[in-house]
């Protein structure tokens, strides 16, 4: 690519008047600097962002921490932080977090190396280790963790309303005459901490007891639940309703059922949680909690720009966004019967 | 951030000093390199891979045009991509090329105010515009084109075997004496136009006949296209067997059966093309070709890698890289009737 230097040889002036030249500055006159900016176009010239970056200390870049790149709502909320980063300037640098995962110094080293003037921190499965917590502490710029959060977390923090999903989840079946409910849980991330505490809440609310044997917890095979899920539902004494920790488990449960001969919805309601596109296209189609993974991603990558352009001022407060969720009927939860 | 001049300032030497303690070098003294390195470490200094770009005139980083974070198969050619990249040392600065589509010029610029090494270039639905191949022939780095490619393309390009993986899906459904065939097309991307001529070379060598009424483009709705499969699934005319575009076709072709009441597999054969990680979750579980994005993306940043290597020596011969596909047999193919 062509440098300063090319174009300033080729014109016979300096870099500094050829810098001035293509940002327009007056004290060029207007034949040079017309002269200097054809030429720079008819070669392609493009300023350099690392010179800028270096002048100014900032690089407008973000370091985003990725999870899985074929996780569907992990996608719908990096489509949501791209369109705001896109909106105001920003670029992108990511790292496959899962990748690094033993390695957890090196994510931030890079990040540190690149200049990023901030970083979006998404899910990690199981609690930050003590000297991931430090690589954290170390990091001289903001840092927003996305959808997963921990004890004690120090930092801006955005995702989903889990526990009043779960909440609503269950509410609408007990509403619908469903008392025999279980839930499908999964207890090493923090949304299904919070889903498995609102699911509990709602059962206690309406004066029903939680049955412990109908509380499947899959957070050791979070990808690939289905034998687990397929083994819970075999057993003669089931729930007559299933709360499922995502949509994957309830598409999973929706097989299950299937290769055992239990008709969904009238011998087994299900709710899932996410209302992923696979929700409404399978059959029966899945009610389910929609979330606003575009949202989360945008509101995520907002607080982030805040943070960054206000950092050398006051300090602000640590955020908790929490976006809404909402209930999407559709066909796996029986109707009420008549009495 | 802690600078070097910050550190300089610390420890009283010059830059320089600094810059040489913290690479080793010999020219500086054991005790005093000991100091300064321990100085740098207790207050986190990184080394400004800026710096080493505008030295070395490479930035180790690549741009990746990207079309959505939430498509499952582009999701896994990323894995791999970012996986090899890794591997090998390098960063990726991660535009989303759908945002950006009207402006395409604002990609190319940003990549080059980035100074990447390379670009890879995710599917685009349509054929590039003039101006957009200019563009890229004005990007003076490697660039690799992923899965989507289109007549006359000069470039490096690594995808599927569409066309013999559309032959093994038609062949197949024959070969199970369903000789009435139909397929549903996607004419609007390259992948779709090679894999409806796979598919009619297959039922041209076993003899067979295309019925055009039974070849449906959903060229236009390739992200929802449950209507039109619906409508086509409708009439009484209908084919035996349907090889299907993708497995979001083919899952929409399973709903839409169920709905019409028709039964798959015995009114109703499908074959599918991915198989994304829902083909084997629905029920019945799809018959599919399996493609394997992972591969794609790791030779695809491979290749880009050697490019940027090689790119100051001899020119080499543009690259096309197909990666292999199979035939997975699940529960949408009806068994042969015996004779």
């Amino acid at each position: 690519m062509i440098s300063l230097k090319n174009i300033a040889d080729l014109c016979g002036v300096s870099e500094s008047t050829v810098s001035k030249a293509l940002k327009n500055h007056p004290q060029i006159k207007k034949l040079t600097r017309e002269r200097i900016q054809e030429i720079a176009k008819k070669h392609n010239y493009h300023p350099n962002a690392m010179v800028e970056c270096m002048q100014t200390g900032r690089s407008r870049t973000i370091g985003i921490a990725y999870n899985k790149f074929d996780d569907m709502f992990a996608g719908g909320i990096m489509q949501g932080v791209h369109e705001e980063l896109y909106r105001q300037g920003y670029e992108t640098i990511v790292i496959c977090w899962d990748m690094i995962v033993k390695k957890e110094a090196e994510l931030f080293n890079k990040f540190s190396r690149r200049r990023v003037d901030g970083m979006l921190i998404f899910p990690m499965e199981k609690l930050p280790s003590s000297y991931y917590m430090e690589q954290l502490r170390n990091f001289h710029n903001p840092i927003v963790i996305i959808d997963q959060t921990w004890e004690g977390n120090e930092y801006d923090f955005v995702g989903s309303d889990n526990f009043r999903g779960a909440y609503m989840a269950a509410e609408h079946m007990i509403k619908r005459g469903i008392s025999e409910l279980g839930a499908i849980c999964c207890t090493s991330v923090s949304s299904g901490q919070e889903r498995e505490r609102g699911f509990r809440k709602a059962l206690a609310e309406y004066n029903i007891a939680v049955n412990e044997d109908w509380m499947l917890d899959i957070g050791d095979c979070i990808d690939a639940p289905f034998h687990k899920i397929y083994d819970f539902l075999e057993r003669t004494d089931r729930p007559g309703g299933l709360f499922c920790f995502n949509d994957n488990c309830a598409v999973d449960a929706v097989a299950a059922a299937k290769d055992l001969g239990i008709t969904v919805p009238d011998e087994l309601s299900l709710v899932g949680f996410g209302d992923l596109s696979i929700a409404s296209r399978i059959r029966p189609a899945l009610t389910t909690i929609g979330q606003n993974p575009a949202e989360i991603g945008r509101l995520a990558a907002k607080l982030l720009i805040k943070r960054i352009k206000s950092k050398d001022e006051i300090k602000m407060a640590m955020e908790n966004y929490v976006v809404d969720v909402k209930l999407i009927e559709r066909n796996t939860v029986r109707e009420k019967t008549k009495e």
